[in-house]
């Protein structure tokens, strides 16, 4: 049996989500015992010890130079010694042009079979995957297991999914009849779908495999060789994926350097070399906006970014005070605010929300938001799980120095103790009142735990403001709350406008920082906090250009 | 009946065609009685002639500052003195800001019937679009009338069917549900394709529609204002295009100015002002490298480019070296070389062709080549009507300082009588033979009836040289002759990655110059030619962004 045709259920099932955008996971969430096996999160765990201050030595790319790595756990604060093969750009390209002719001759249903199959392989490795996440990300174990694992695997198989429907959306021959009178001019043609060639995908400190692995599936499903390089703060869980990718690509006879891993160092990083390399026709970037600013600008690259932006919450009646309250709330601890789609700037009309139980006044509904973010820090049970831990010194500090922004500080961030790791770098949300004229200090992504509370004249300020800091710095999510229709509608059009997906009216256990494979267009891609979306046509059809031969049918 | 009902037949065929890719036209491309009317023709040539000297009364757009127009037949060397209405940039930005707000929300059915209908109310003024292209082009007859009137119609047909869609192939709505253990979460997710805003279409002075209408009817399907800044010099025939266009929007009480035409005048041309217009989101080019260039480096624009590019003739071996070269020798002086598709390089082995009839020698394919073209020119019934005249004055100067270009001439360019235009400005094609090492000399577009034919060491050389010429300055088309099917492999292969398309062995009356609406992917997008292809998916996904909403079901 073909390793396509071992995957074809998963894949069709993949492109019908894909299609009615409706609810599909192929790897299961959920850490449970009797999905993954009883002794599946300790033997991860174990493996993930194991790999600690070794060298990670699962990689078959030729020609190293030289050994390194400098990732640091911000749950311990110590180096993980890891070290990786480390190797120059030009070995990485010469690899990868050589890579580049074999892989794109193989067969698109061959290729979707070996990638089907590495993620396969993926899965046996979720957990340790999830405490190599957390360990460099800081993220929960949970977020660590599900963002870094199923959901990823998911967004993977969603870009293959994508990838191979497109390629096969157009026939690869036809006849071409064209009616002249007495005769028939009479052509066959076939169609090409041509690979750009070599693709680089660019990783982050806080999603190493979930923003990355769209990139890296998207660039191989359509036939070009994918070169990964990782943040230098956040290796291992990507280092897995591209080894699982490696093994089976040897296991068929294949070059493994069709992908490859290019770790590099904080002291010497690659990552420009590598992106203004000639051969380089394709970059996936996840970080921050000067640098995607700068990838975007780089002449004769078809260039996917995902970069900064300034996500609302827009607040203007509510249902049930204590529950929106208490959703926001979660959204803002969650993995301490260190998300793309975490809430920033909470616009509040200055004489409060309306509620059936009457006016709820700013300075109200700013101490439950307050209360709620407390509750859920204090709870010992959830809230060092929740927060996680800060990957970046930086980011602390940017809390500690926000402490002095122009406005009424209504919660203080502090830190909090972690029962497994007591020297877990931490920091709960910073909440601060700023006025709406002060545009100046809303207007920028204040990235790490920090909300901001906007005094409003009132709702249509709002959403002119919402709107106003989507279109100029981005954004990938806003959540908005209202019972008026009329409202509801207006939010709907100014933030779609501003090409903004809004959450409205959400309570219980689901939260605006979610994006779902197969179903929601991660970063749409239409305003400067990324210019594609996880997982549109474009994002694929991008990645090959078709190109059609013709020739006069033999009589 | 709707406007979508009554068009519906002819919409469902346009997509059907784009997926099989096979032979498909809408609109019928001979100028016939029978198919047109028996004074079809006559009254579009009274109607040309009536407008002569006249101002174009028919556009609805408010606002004109002045009136202007510098038209000039290639034919009569003389003005048309046809005068247009000029409007401010800023004029035009605000009529479209407004009109970007009411199209939007115009749903697409709407939409596409609304411009299938000025598709239908175009076709009755084919023969006056057909007047009006030769004497703004130079085309001859025949190629004026089918490529401005039926042929771009169909390539209109195709961009509305591509982007009709991809805007319909995800759900408006579906029910988000996720199976939690205990309980489900439940979303309603909706999701709204949203424009990108005002598009511009810059037009070319030699295919005034052909080249124009699919960017406009692809951004006004999916819901974006369209500004039509047609070229100084090629302005009547998509200016009928846009005042159609307008009728029928009046007609459905919708603002006219959806769709504006933005004439300027050699002296103050107003391409810059409109491209830098931070309102202007997306552009449609045809035109020189370095304006398209410019373009595509602007920032914050969805930006389709047209470019120049040189394209090829492989010579390796062939069945008929008499048809070959009939057949390239038409492709030379159809319209004077002034076809961005048109053969300029022509790679022929030093030691000759292979036939079944032995061994053809360069010299000999040279002279049959030239005598083929010689024996075109020459028929008084065929030579004027297929070479046309030449649009601009520095063509024909390009021409004739192409003679001292550092190679034996084959065959001098010449002018020759229109029996028709005594004045017009003609040009025979100019053969002159190059070596291959001389690279410096056809590594550019000569614009114009300029073929150059080029001396390899053998066939390997001249695919690679065809390569390298396309990859690095661009190719829109290439043809080939090789009866062997090694070579044919490796010419496919090589210029698939080159991403240029290769017509084979085209003898008889198709000709490597003729793209087809439903079936050729005209510019694959992938080489210096141009960043974008008529029509691919991406041609339309381009002009809006998905973005999805979402909120809990109410129990």
């Amino acid at each position: 049996m073909s390793l396509f045709t071992k995957h074809q259920t998963v894949l069709n099932k993949a492109i019908e989500a894909l299609h009615a955008r409706t609810f599909y996971a192929a790897y299961p969430e959920h850490p449970a015992p009797d999905v993954y096996g009883e002794t599946a999160d300790a033997d991860g765990q174990v493996k993930f010890k194991n790999q600690l201050g070794k060298k990670f030595e699962e990689l078959k790319q030729p020609g190293a130079s030289a050994w390194g790595g400098q990732e640091e756990s911000p749950y311990t604060q110590e180096a993980l010694n890891i070290s990786y093969p480390l190797f120059s750009v030009n070995t990485l390209i010469d690899n990868s042009k050589k890579a580049f002719h074999l892989w794109r001759k193989v067969n698109v249903q061959d290729r979707a079979g070996i990638l089907l199959e590495s993620l396969d392989r993926v899965k046996k490795r979720f957990f340790e995957i999830a405490y190599a996440t957390m360990h460099t990300t800081g993220q929960g174990y949970m977020m660590a297991f599900q963002a870094s694992g199923p959901h990823a695997a998911d967004r993977a198989l969603e870009a293959i999914a994508a990838g191979y429907e497109e390629l096969n959306r157009f026939p690869e021959k036809a006849m071409w009849d064209k009616p002249m009178g007495k005769f028939n001019i009479q052509l066959n043609k076939e169609w090409h779908a041509v690979p750009k060639g070599i693709s680089l995908v660019i990783g982050c400190s806080t999603f190493p495999t979930w923003n990355s692995v769209t990139g890296i599936y998207g660039s191989l499903i359509t036939g070009n060789p994918v070169i990964v390089k990782p943040h230098p703060g956040a290796i291992l869980p990507i280092a897995i994926f591209v080894a699982e990718i490696q093994n089976v690509l040897e296991e068929n006879h294949l070059d493994p350097t069709i992908c490859q891993l290019a770790v590099d160092t904080f002291d010497k990083m690659i990552t420009k070399e590598l992106a203004e390399n000639p051969e380089v026709k394709l970059i996936d970037y996840t970080g921050n906006s000067v640098f995607g600013s700068y990838l975007e600008a780089l002449p004769g690259k078809t260039v996917f970014t995902e970069k900064t932006g300034v996500n609302s919450v827009i607040l203007d009646s509510v249902e049930d005070a204590d529950k929106a309250a208490a959703n926001l709330a979660f959204s803002v601890n969650l993995y301490s605010g260190q998300m793309c789609t975490a809430p920033q700037n909470f616009y509040i009309p200055a004489d409060g929300i309306n509620s059936p139980a009457g006016k709820i006044s700013f300075d109200e509904f700013a101490q439950k938001l307050a209360a709620q973010i407390n509750s859920l820090v204090d709870n010992p049970k959830a809230g060092p799980f929740v927060l996680g831990a800060i990957q970046n010194k930086k980011t602390s500090k940017r809390v500690t120095e926000s402490e002095t922004l122009p406005g009424k500080i209504i919660l203080k961030s502090r830190t909090f103790e972690n029962p497994q790791f007591k020297n877990a770098r931490t920091a709960t949300p910073l909440v601060v009142e700023i006025d709406s004229n002060k545009k100046e200090i809303f207007s920028k992504e204040l990235f790490g735990p920090i909300a901001l509370l906007i005094k409003t004249k009132n709702t249509n300020e709002s959403i002119a403001l919402a709107q106003e800091m989507a279109m100029k710095h981005g954004a990938i999510s806003c959540a908005a709350y209202t019972t008026d229709a009329h409202v509801r509608e207006k939010i709907a059009d100014e933030m779609a406008l501003a090409t903004t997906p809004v959450s409205f009216n959400l309570v219980g256990g689901i939260y605006m920082n979610q994006n779902a494979a197969f179903s929601d267009f991660h970063v749409t891609g239409g305003n400067p906090a990324g210019n594609a979306s996880f997982t549109n046509p474009e994002y694929v059809t991008k990645r090959f250009t078709w190109v059609g031969h013709r020739e006069p049918v033999k009589g």
